[in-house]
């Protein structure tokens, strides 16, 4: 697939090591959604093995997030990329920090589903929690999916998304204080699915951060801290893309 | 004051450019800082002006962010920097994002001490707390002050620091939960509590993040997901410094 923002060089080397860091990017994206469905798959199934699973997994996202740093790295000393070659590295420096994040954050959901399994207790708990998960899920598969078509209108929809998820946890955040309330002995137990729920909006922070990325490459413009509708404005803006400079 | 692993170009101008994002970087640490200082005496003494004060001045956290980001960029493309120097700029560009993400948890935690003063209750729910806050601070001025003097021996020990303040949290957290076990009409007021001693335990690790940068800005290794015992090893080890090549 040619991309209408990936330029072409007259050296072939260095087109092909800039693909090399972008399809490593999409392997340690998929691991890590991969991650995050086994993690709510395990909470929905009750199942230890996935869960055990998704502890397991974790130094594999850890190991390619070095190996991708590393060859950024590379690239800069070897290449030195300007515009959007070097907003395409920068971008994916950052992009990998925070996949390796959603890789802590599910591995977090996974060590508090055995937790939970320990115990019985009712399901009535996580019902919301699983529906957050998906949602969160959909979110971090479109910011990957908006960063592989360097598409900054789909990361703009991903970046409106973010702002149900954290209506999502406030409101499942609601319930569960009252089933603290309602049975103290379930503290522990809800206290447990309370960490799983902060750590899925952790995760739809991280893919709202992916998705800055994404903008940032293709328009050349920062467009974190400065708001949805400022970011709308960005992202409409005809400056960037191809012929966008950085300095 | 000259640093022995500040190397010193033939280009005045660029050795000017470094040292102005590192001295913007120390800006922004004691910025953070101060917001964290700032959180904690808010709750400690529980004085609603200096949480507002904390909302009010995460901005300019977030704006220091950008410039420096920016300025980053720049460089890379401008000086095309290679071993150290490279390094430096990369380094810069990963501590910035924990200052921010710092600066972030010391605004929430303002935020919750004052919905905290919005009602009265027994104040024996954050001794452990306000402990815990002074020590993550001495963590990251700690961090900051290895960063400055770029110290990788000065950075191993705040990192062994983050599992005492690990420990502090887990032995916080249980006291917390007896606490609503015992009055479930205090659930609501302690899990502000239980959000502060998160928001503090991210601030430790976000300290250790920097410590990491420092360690792989002087040593030119990374260190991250390896462990503190493999971490000393590296510092200990002659390879790297002034010499060590990137790539």
């Amino acid at each position: 697939m040619k991309l209408k923002h990936v330029p072409h060089h007259i050296s072939h080397q260095f087109d092909r090591e800039l693909e090399d860091i972008r399809s490593k990017v999409f392997h340690m994206g998929g691991l890590v959604e991969q991650q995050l469905i086994n993690a709510i798959q395990a909470l929905e199934l009750g199942n230890a093995k996935l869960a055990e699973r998704v502890l397991g997994g974790d130094f594999k996202v850890n190991a390619l997030e070095v190996n991708i740093d590393e060859e950024c790295t590379r690239i800069l000393v070897r290449r030195q990329p300007a515009a959007i070659d070097l907003r395409l590295v920068l971008a994916v420096g950052k992009t990998i920090t925070d996949l390796e994040r959603i890789g802590d954050e599910s591995e977090k959901i996974g060590r508090f589903v055995l937790h939970l399994m320990e115990s019985e207790g009712p399901k009535a708990y996580y019902v919301g929690v699983v529906a957050m998960g998906k949602h969160v899920r959909t979110m971090l598969h479109a910011s990957l999916d908006a960063f592989a078509r360097m598409d900054p209108e789909a990361a703009l929809e991903v970046a409106k998304e973010d702002h149900k998820v954290d209506d999502e946890y406030d409101a499942i955040m609601r319930q569960l204080i009252t089933y603290m309330m309602e049975d103290p002995r379930s503290i522990t137990r809800v206290l447990d699915v309370v960490w799983i729920v902060r750590a899925l909006e952790r995760i739809g922070d991280h893919a709202d951060n992916i998705c800055e990325n994404v903008i940032y490459l293709v328009k050349g413009k920062d467009v974190r801290h400065i708001g949805l509708q400022a970011m709308e404005k960005e992202v409409r803006a005809e400056r960037g893309g191809f012929g966008g400079e950085i300095a």
